[in-house]
């Protein structure tokens, strides 16, 4: 009797487990958003890390001192000033742009996409590549820069993923609109 | 029996059932938020496109080539130089930070609200006035600019929103601080 | 017997309950994530106060009119011109862009880390510090600039709590790589 219960409303006692660590589609999500967060948290010390070495090089070969740091309290050193615009920090901080616009809509998206219970090794998998994909972008576009089209690959797979996502719990959720 | 146990904790029940398929609210947040991820992706091919579109008659009136891609590696053309600062690419990226802006931190602030078991319809009707207004935004701002202050009026109407559902989470939340 | 049902699976009943309100850990992230939304909103209307309250000093000192609005479209004034790259304005830009970089993956870190059922006073704990480090973060990057490391410091706490969240949710999950 109280299995006739159970299984009256499979879809409801699914449904409450999809965002627990019982579910391996929501660990999975979990630990390739997670590894993403640390990616777009060390862009920030990349940064910082550009200003610095630059900085740097430019005092060792110029003997003469102009820092890349955007305000005036962050001058470290004296007899140096404010300087924007420096081409290795640009390309770090428009590669940490570029992730801010892809990266965070796509968190949301996964989550939303999590929920409408999709095919488990489909919804792994789409983690697994979006990830990789991200990382590859940071790669060839702030670390070593590559000839295109290597970044604009890396750039669509996320952005394919997100859109595919967005179809698929478009599709479910279009009655509720 | 078995039925007063359930009805002796209606709300552990109600909240479980929230952040599922089940709960109509839950869905309609799925679809909006999805359209606004939509848009926000789009933002970034409107971008590329505008680069291309200026690139391409500025070659056609000057019979000169200036390309305003901010990378070296995104010079798909001979004989043309970096540019930064086009005032049509500009626009779209304001706008694109703009939304980056104001449809993230909603995303969260909808999500939490959703959490506090709100008003169905009050709900519903947020998510879609939020949705339809930033959508707006971007047709005023980006797409075809008018005049103010129709601009004010999309930006100010999901800032309202958020502010109405941080008000609501804060004080049910307020004793847990 | 109803008892040895739910005692046998403790694990299930627990996870279930993590993300509503029956959980003071969640109650606790949902306070400060909304303070924090809240914070992030505020920085767009400091910016346009910032922009109308230099506006407004610099017709009253010169008798001249230089309003520095990024849009043709917001000139409200007449023999006025689009204006860029003040300094205060960027500055809050600025704060406001480390926002984005920081905040909002630590909203997605956050939720993640709620989701492994951490032990509940050091979660909680971990929110209200973080939180309070990003107000202090503004108001010594944008409100009334401070010498450093008083940035450097608010800008790390936060940074190390998401680092940290993200170590446990790593080793958590690391086995649905």
């Amino acid at each position: 009797f109280a299995r006739n219960a159970t299984m009256s409303t499979p879809n409801a006692t699914m449904m409450q487990d999809l965002l627990t660590l019982d579910n391996p589609v929501f660990c999975c999500y979990l630990f390739w958003a997670t590894v993403l967060v640390v990616k777009m948290l060390l862009m920030s010390l990349l940064t910082a890390l550009q200003r610095f070495r630059y900085k740097v090089s430019i005092r060792q070969t110029h003997k003469q001192c102009i820092i890349i740091f955007p305000n005036e309290e962050d001058l470290f050193f004296k007899n140096i000033e404010v300087q924007f615009n420096d081409p290795h920090v640009e390309r770090v901080r428009r590669a940490h742009r570029n992730d801010m616009e892809n990266i965070l809509p796509y968190f949301i998206m996964a989550l939303i996409y999590l929920c409408t219970n999709p095919n488990p090794s489909v919804a792994c998998n789409l983690f697994r590549v979006a990830a990789v994909a991200r990382i590859v972008h940071t790669l060839v576009y702030a670390v070593y820069p590559v000839p295109q089209p290597s970044r604009i690959l890396a750039f669509g797979t996320m952005m394919l993923i997100t859109f595919y996502m967005a179809a698929v719990v478009a599709l479910r959720t279009l009655r509720f609109i």
